[in-house]
């Protein structure tokens, strides 16, 4: 351990150089006064690491701070405080663990490695009873993860209800208020650089599992494992479900979603239908959402930008300020706690929700009551229904059925069985209402 | 100082036992295994000031705790930290002084002593190197005061926006919603609970300024008094505000603003238009939102309960474990810091913005002209007008003026102008229109 005595700086590693990498730089850097008045102390960025020492970067770090080498951060005993800002699984996740064994509080924005490897990681970090910090690794400058365990700590929370890809949410918003379709929503999304040119890891929802993943496991204190977690991306959305939806009074939104009940978990990220005054039904364009319910405080909403190097730099810094402040009062920072490893995921089978479902049918008389024989055989109650959009010539009709509450199982066997049906000819959508 | 060393009880004092003290001393005896698992060490109600000691209460407190004697817990040695959900100014600021004077670390709910004694009492909690903690002095649930001193510490703040009255906000939304006249929809909110049998704080403006007062200290680090806030209070609007609001593009909500610039604050609280589909404008009935403008996070948007036991108690207990967990470590939480009591808050004169002008007007030709000449002389420039709701008996008619952005005092006089013109039968209203 560095010497902390009073006065003394506080060394900093910095793993990665890149957005945000340069934004924690430039912070330590050009507002090393402002950051030493909030923690005591001058804090001093010891040495960073990245890949290539040759290449132009748009903040300046003085060359003699620039190392290729992970060991003139992880090994050196005078750098107590470790902030990772690489992304990626490998070599962050390494990087993590080495510095937590060391000995030394730790900061990442690393969601996947957060969601893969947390548990794994905050049990190293409670067990040499240091720091491991990640507010960054969700919904960027959104407050969620020091909230969840400070601030509203006094609450058993329920439920997890977000909206924290942005490129979704653009996506959505466009094909919502635009009445594009999906194709051309996403190349718009892609040429004003919201959305990678690999863009599944965020369409197909993955991204948001990552996240969720890290929000169950903080506001239930358990293992939540990204495989648990039921997925589905966007792209199967259409033009037509939007307004229908409007019409039916909802939004579309893709949600990623964590509920406690009778302890167990259900968690799932999907495209679903909120009502149009519910607030996340009002979260538009590239903002994130998260909103938790607690035993007191009720529904709590946070609304920021979840992505880009100033929101996801505040988050790095609030962190690292956090810890800062620890070392120079002289205390140890409270270790982190991993969730534990108890209880399981529900399956999504078990979910109870009412649904939205968009078949093309065969417009002749007698083919709803063959679908509402269906799904009263399965015990599934139907809501409305509206017939939209008939095709004399092709003698087609599409239906759109919204359901009471029903068992995500019986609705999907009905489906099957409904697609057997010579009179329907394609199930377009099954998208679940929630709230 | 009581002692601290491992596994003895931390022993807090409570001061005040209505809805919220309630809440909190349930929470300290009824889940008392939940909150020793968050600390680290059990935490003991040791004492209970009540003004009535005979008064029955919803919550089964010993009576060997319950005292009417307020040194039994501030003169107690052994009781490191002090909650107080008494309210108003007056016993309560002497006891929080004499608390803090007495080396205990204090968690108050008291928006009124904070606003009008809170610098002094940070002073003092400063001198003393102890803690006052207030989240639940503004927003209830919302965990705002936490979030501006520790996760979003890294930012510089430009601006508050904020919804922070329920009964206001729930008399508005009934206004909007339902075109309800003011004493209508105010003796409805008096029937359900949401505001008092004398609503004069909630309704002339008094008590957001004070959670004003609150939040641009912390924000800005700097003294706002709340006799520095421009206050309006929403009882001069009219249901044809809302329908021209609307028909512009805009809502109507009671807002706490303070901005920061050139070093400049300026802070008000009044009913203002903002744009509906701002995320302020979507907030309804008795919830309360906060934004934040960080030079980092960008804007940043709390939303939940303002009000009530169960959001009051999550944020008193997310206090009280906070100090608590500080001192079960054995460590001194970081003492409060007080706001800087150096630089003015600016007069309304000198807001700038867009105004919003109703006006009854004789219906015949050129009268139109002679206001726009008032406002021109002003250097006010128009930027719409609507002509409604012609009289033809009266030969009256209503008009509807937008302005750019104007100076305050330029359209203060233009009005003042406006008014001395025999055509001009009343100035009904003149409201800002925000962002």
């Amino acid at each position: 351990m560095s010497d902390l005595s009073h006065g003394n700086p506080i060394n900093v590693g910095l793993l990665g150089l890149g957005v945000v990498g340069g934004g924690v730089a430039a912070a330590l850097l050009e507002q090393a006064e402002v950051v030493a008045a909030k923690v005591g102390r001058p804090v001093n960025l010891k040495k960073v690491l990245v890949r290539d020492a040759a290449r132009k970067r748009d903040v300046a770090v003085p060359d003699s701070l620039i190392t290729t080498n992970p060991e003139d951060i992880l090994s050196d005993p005078d750098i107590p405080l470790v902030v990772e800002v690489i992304g990626g699984e490998t070599p962050a996740a390494q990087y993590l663990k080495d510095a937590l064994q060391a000995g030394k509080h730790v900061v990442t924005a690393n969601k996947e490695v957060m969601a893969k490897r947390g548990p794994e990681l905050l049990a190293v970090a409670q067990s040499r009873g240091v720091n491991l910090l990640y507010e960054a690794s969700v919904g960027g400058g959104i407050p969620i993860i020091g909230c969840l365990g400070k601030e509203l700590v006094a609450n058993r929370f329920h439920s997890v209800r977000s909206i924290i890809n942005g490129t979704t949410n653009y996506i959505l918003t466009r094909m919502a208020n635009d009445h594009t379709d999906f194709g051309l929503a996403l190349a718009e999304a892609q040429e004003r650089g919201y959305a990678e040119s690999d863009p599944t890891n965020d369409i197909e929802g993955f991204d948001a599992v990552y996240k969720l993943s890290i929000l169950a496991g903080l506001a239930f204190h358990r293992r939540v494992p990204p495989e648990s977690i039921y997925r589905e991306g966007i792209t199967r959305l259409q033009p037509q479900d939007f307004r229908y939806a409007r019409e039916l009074g909802y939004a579309i939104k893709s949600l990623a979603i964590a509920t406690e009940a009778d302890g167990a978990i259900q968690a799932r990220v999907y495209p679903a239908l909120i009502p149009q005054d519910n607030m996340l039904a009002k979260v538009d364009g590239v903002y994130n959402a998260v909103e938790v319910e607690g035993s007191l405080c009720g529904r709590v909403l946070i609304h920021g930008r979840g992505a880009g190097r100033g929101p996801t730099t505040s988050a790095v810094v609030g962190d690292l300020v956090e810890i800062a402040r620890s070392l120079s009062s002289g205390s140890t920072p409270l270790p982190s706690v991993a969730p534990e490893d108890t209880g399981s995921v529900r399956s999504i089978d078990d979910l109870e929700c009412q649904y939205f479902l968009r078949l093309n049918i065969a417009d002749r008389p007698g083919v709803l009551a063959q679908i509402a024989r269906i799904l009263g055989d399965q015990n599934i109650s139907i809501a409305s229904v509206l017939q939209k959009d008939a095709n004399p010539e092709a003698q087609t009709a599409e239906i759109v059925i919204t359901t009471h509450p029903a068992r995500e199982l019986w609705v999907q066997r009905a489906l099957q069985q409904a697609e057997g049906l010579e009179v329907v000819q394609e199930i377009n959508s099954l998208l679940r209402i929630e709230d």
